[in-house]
């Protein structure tokens, strides 16, 4: 077998097909929409974090010469308030609407209270000094603690706590309370030989994509609506302005621009709505794209968190007992990201006995949504912490309790889940076999490694894709996967493989939704898993076509010619695709392939691993990454150099997470570091290059033994660099970010208590 | 059975799909492309209609402050010479070239000779008079008869006659001679009772669209081009373009804009290769827009011809010989559409023996191009003249002769082809039974009726469409053919009337080149009839799944599911087509439909008859239309109201043809009306409202018994004119068009016989 596993086009480098067009400035981004007559809009946004609206007065601001429409949250159809699950889960319509123009109430710094359209960008702007609005000041909550106490402002007059599934009638800005077991956690711990418990705390981060979100629509007179946007899913798109605006989704056209960066945080829509009824009102097409600040004040971040761990041991090592509690702050609205933060808190260990105690809880700040790998990050912060420590009570090296305790294939998680084949414990193996783990630890005082292990279970979901063959023997290839992280190409390269064409002669394109059936969102780490599973389906679909159309030229039965690398053959006959290609004319005009996908079952989730090497500076606090070392199960990594930049991108913004990103709130909830200049994500400068190891364990639930990989390398670097941190100067911070001033305090605190165990 | 056939959508006149957008002007035409960094082009064109060019200097052009790109002929590369057929029929690829931008020599007035980007078309305009060309002049020839002639001045260096199918060395501007014979022509005249010949002229004509051409090209940095534009066939564009620059087509996108008119004018391709070279020269976008004079001057209109009918019939009436020879001016380049004259000349009477022999003669004018029924008007303008006099001879009245001769199923016509099942009859019988024709003649001594009728053979090529189903019902379908007259609806229709759909419940939506399969050119009336098809294989495609998807819903074998009349049932169970669009996420995700045809037999021909009242005024020869009455089989009526447009629409341009339109070149060559004002096109204020009349006579080559309707409808007015005039005022004019001065000439000489004849 060739060494590629005998595959010609999966795990080859080509070219990514929209790569020159991006770096030429070439690709068209929202914010390159164009259209005749088109009008600009701008937001207005709420300076409190909490406020009641009283009155809003926009008569100024519609006198204003050059100002076409103005809106409020009142001009925005009342469709109901019903749940509705619009791709990202389940919620109620009301918080929809509400977090695209609000109507009672602002719930947060920078939410929308008002929106302009008008000639240009600037007349727009001034209207929204012009919008007069009454506010009566409430107290703001910012804390997932506070907010559940107690007495603490209530941010939904109506809303009432959700426990174990049943509404309990009690007012609360406790959304949600549920909880997974598995086992007898308390008989287990109480047999346990070791027992450790910690909390933690995690801050608000931003994805921090570099585009801002966007969106132009134009409402035509017959009540056609066209949006051009920047989406992680059209389809997903669609159905939220329908739900929004009460339209049925057949008449919406949305038209997926390139995106500069996601996420998770282009799921949702803001302006897509606003933009439309502008249009509707104005009778122009009207393009709102956000500043910087609104970008951060408004859109979902990850959620911050409270989290306690407790996990047990007995004295073999093994891991026996887990217990967490994990409190989220889903922001204004609520969210439900600790569900998935539940599914992954333990998933990396094999555990018999444990609980998970799950709280969405509401607080003054933006609603929170997907962040790659999402509540993944804060779980392994936490979890992996625990899981050192126990492993220093027991004599263990860190590697040493991780590879006795690893998830495998038939690991049943204590909320449930039952693994099939998994790579925990080769990710784990590659971080022992690899030259950075066998080479010497920094060297001098304040040098340290840390290990850590993190994982996301990926998703399925519907993908669909056309393909029809040119008659030079090339294929355009149709999906409706955005095209975030590469997956055009790696998509296409599916298709290739399948039908023995190189990548370069498939021409991939992602469509509107008019264009291809649907297609749910790029998120979860499912297109290459999913889209590209839906291009193997309709390669096959051309291939049967194919076939006959040989049979028809070499006058035998379809079933009499077969395919293989390549080349259709039967008896002493034989055309290559390129070849027969260039017959279809004379065998009865052109093919098209066509397939859908919804896997149900097969989804391979991923671990990712990482070797962290630090050095503090103990003056100062200041953590250097010195060397980093990412480890990922990629199933089979079909365009290894994307992979790769999923994986460093990944670390990159763990390490984020890890030492300099938060939301900075004043006492009042105001944010104020909402630029790239005081929110602080980590630069080219500040980090060594990102090294990476792929493991491959074939996900027997695809044909090509996909995995997703965008998203499970996120979660390890917080505590592989808080490990390298303790390893490095004898403290290892609870709280993220971990940065300077904390640092800087933690070993004050730690050369105190030593002090008084000296003293003592 | 209901009214309609049995039909629900079919035979219904939905408002089309894409009619709001265009009557509130949201439509994007090909003029309304807007890129970033948009340069705008033009091209410099020859002062002279025939001329060799000694040089070009472009250099001070080049030196205008905003000029980005400057090309001439010798830019386009060399890609050979081979015969190459791009849709439009066979032709030579330097001819192609060179009408794109001329390289030795200027062949027409108009022909394009360099071209200029710029960062206004203002500085591109500046700049096109600073460019230097040295011509010398040569003499013109603008007339088909006298390019024949020995001695006259030769167009083309190296071309020569292909006679009969063999090349014969000759240099002359007679670039095809050929002919078709049935029978024994000559036996057969010799023993008719009569025999009449004339001879006819017919002038250049132009379409007429309202849209100038227009193309916007943005050649990427990894040779990937995308050109957007109006145009009747976005895959024809695309494999010219790609001949012309000598690209594989899979580098090509071509975006198809909507267009406004076409009429077969918008087949070729002029300003894209153009657009694309400027393009890659000055690495941004181009946009180019013709302007009216250059639409005129350069694009192609329908050859000028001369031909001369010979027919012969027994005493009884039925016509038993027929010879033509039809000469026509393809104009700079050779053309061919005099084979399609000679499918259409005789093509309305079943004649056992005849003679058709054709010329196509390069003149220099622009090169002629299709023009709805391209041919068939000029030859039953003269047809139908020799056949009014035959019956004249023989006591005949005209609908008499026509009705006893009619070609019907079984005719097998002089080039061979034999008739399925054809409505020639049924149209001559509708104007039989019409009340237009049942009513008196216009009263007064100038008044007159004639009537005549004319065909077209329509085509069938190549058409693709998927369709995919949307979880609230309805249905986005997509499709290749670009839309010029009402087919997004027809064809909608027809994939809605197959599931039990609303024509409300699809969406049509014409797709660029890399996403759709490969459709032929909108042209030969084929559309409704071909991508018809193709929706409704596609709607089938569709219904196929959805019965796997309700027999899984109902546990039951796929094949014990049925669908009638938008309702699948099995058994007891019963789920409309909504309902099951609805559960296709819990049966495995979204369902796309496919197909592809090529029906390469099937195809059903379109007679088209008229009836014309006109009144002339013998004083100043106008011709008035007082009433007129056009009848057209329709095979099957999709959407009457656009039929009867089309109708409507044929009869008009066929009553500019009669009456007003013609090139109106000077001696030496220069087009003296190229604009609106001096090119006369028949206004509302010159009309009465056409009367229609739709026939259906189920072409049995067809699903839903379609045959295109476009074209047919130009060929009969000239002559139903003609005859009209002569019944009014007793001369009936032998040349196109029968302006005001040729029908007082014509009165005069009438009058100077009839003094001649009573003096003698």
């Amino acid at each position: 077998m060739p060494a590629n596993n005998g595959y010609k086009v999966i795990g080859t480098r080509p070219i990514r097909h929209d790569g020159v067009d991006k770096v030429t400035g070439r690709a068209i981004y929202g914010a390159d929409t164009q259209l005749a007559g088109l009008l600009y809009g701008q937001v207005l946004r709420s300076p409190h974090a909490h406020a009641r609206i009283k009155s809003i007065d926009t008569s100024k601001a519609v006198a204003l010469p050059g100002v076409k429409a103005v809106l409020t949250g009142t001009d925005l159809p009342d469709a109901g308030d019903q749940i509705v699950d619009l791709g990202e889960g389940p919620a109620r319509l009301k918080y929809l609407r509400d977090n695209v123009l609000a109507t009672d109430k602002a719930l947060y710094s920078g939410h929308p209270v008002a929106a302009v359209a008008a000639t240009s960008v600037h007349v727009a702007e001034e209207a929204l000094d012009l919008i007069e609005v009454e506010y009566e000041e409430l107290e703001a909550v910012l804390d997932v603690r506070e907010a559940m106490q107690e007495g603490a402002p209530q941010l939904h007059d109506d809303m009432t706590t959700q426990e174990f599934g049943e509404d309990t009638g009690r007012k609360s800005n406790l959304a949600t309370h549920f909880e997974h077991r598995l086992g007898d956690a308390d008989k287990a711990f109480a047999e346990a030989d070791v027992v450790v418990e910690r909390e933690f705390q995690t801050a608000t981060v931003h994805q921090g994509y570099i585009e801002p979100h966007n969106a132009t629509a134009s409402w035509n007179a017959d009540g056609q609506l066209t949006v051009w946007t920047s989406t992680q899913g059209s389809f997903t798109a669609r159905a939220q302005v329908g739900a929004v605006l009460d339209m049925p989704i057949s008449k919406i056209k949305v038209v997926p621009q390139e995106i500069g960066g996601g996420f998770g945080g282009k799921i949702p829509i803001y302006l897509e709505p606003v933009a439309a009824l502008l249009s509707k009102a104005s009778g122009q097409p009207v393009k709102m794209i956000m500043t910087r600040p609104a970008v951060f004040e408004s859109t979902g971040p990850t959620p911050g968190s409270y989290i306690k761990i407790k996990m047990g041991a007995d004295n073999s090592g093994k891991i026996v007992a887990a217990d967490a509690y994990i409190a989220f702050e889903s922001g204004a609205y609520p969210g439900g990201l600790v569900g998935a933060a539940a599914m992954c808190v333990f998933s990396c260990y094999d555990i018999p006995d444990g609980r998970i105690d799950c709280y969405d809880v509401v607080v003054n700040k933006p609603r929170s949504f997907a962040y790659r790998a999402p509540g993944s990050t804060q779980v392994a912060f936490a979890t992996e912490h625990v899981v050192d420590l126990l492993a220093a009570q027991l004599g263990m090296e860190p590697l040493e309790i991780r590879l006795k305790n690893n998830a495998t294939t038939g690991t049943r998680r204590i909320d449930g889940v039952v693994y099939p084949k998994m790579g925990c414990k080769e990710v784990l193996e590659a971080i022992r076999d690899s030259e950075h783990y066998q080479s010497s630890a920094p060297a001098g005082p304040n040098g340290g490694r840390g290990i850590s292990v993190g994982y996301w279970f990926n998703v399925g979901l519907k993908s669909s894709c056309t393909a029809s063959v040119n008659a030079d023997g090339t294929v355009s290839l149709v999906e409706g996967s955005t095209d975030i992280g590469g997956t055009r190409t790696s998509v296409a390269m599916q298709f290739a493989e399948t039908l023995g064409l190189q990548a370069e002669d498939v021409k991939p394109q992602v469509a509107d939704t008019d264009s291809i059936g649907h297609t749910d969102v790029t998120g979860g780490s499912r297109v290459t898993y999913a889209t590209g599973w839906a291009a193997y389906k309709a390669a096959l679909d051309v291939q049967d076509q194919l076939c006959e159309r040989a049979a028809q030229l070499w006058e035998v039965e379809a079933g009499q010619v077969e395919f293989d690398d390549g080349v259709f053959r039967s008896g002493d006959n034989e055309l290559t695709f390129k070849e027969l290609a260039g017959r279809l004319e004379e065998t009865g005009g052109p093919v098209i392939g066509r397939a859908t996908v919804d896997p149900d079952s097969g989804v391979g989730g991923s671990f990712a691993a990482n070797i962290a090497d630090v050095e503090v500076d103990p003056e100062t606090g200041k953590v250097d990454i010195l060397r980093f070392t990412v480890i990922q199960d990629a199933g089979r990594a079909i365009h290894p150099a994307y992979v790769e930049g999923q994986m460093q991108g990944g670390s990159v913004q763990g390490i984020g997470w890890a030492l300099n990103e938060e939301y900075f709130y004043s006492g009042d909830g105001h944010l104020d570091n909402s630029s790239f200049l005081d929110y602080r994500i980590p630069t080219s400068l500040d980090l060594p290059m990102i090294e990476t190891i792929i493991v491959e364990v074939p996900n027997p639930g695809h044909p090509y033994g996909v995995r997703g990989v965008g998203e499970a390398n996120i979660a390890p670097p917080p505590a592989a660099i808080a490990a390298a941190i303790e390893d490095a100067v004898g403290v290892r911070p609870q709280e993220l970010p971990m940065k300077p001033d904390r640092i800087v305090a933690a070993l004050q605190a730690h050369e105190e208590r030593a002090a008084q165990a000296a003293g003592g």
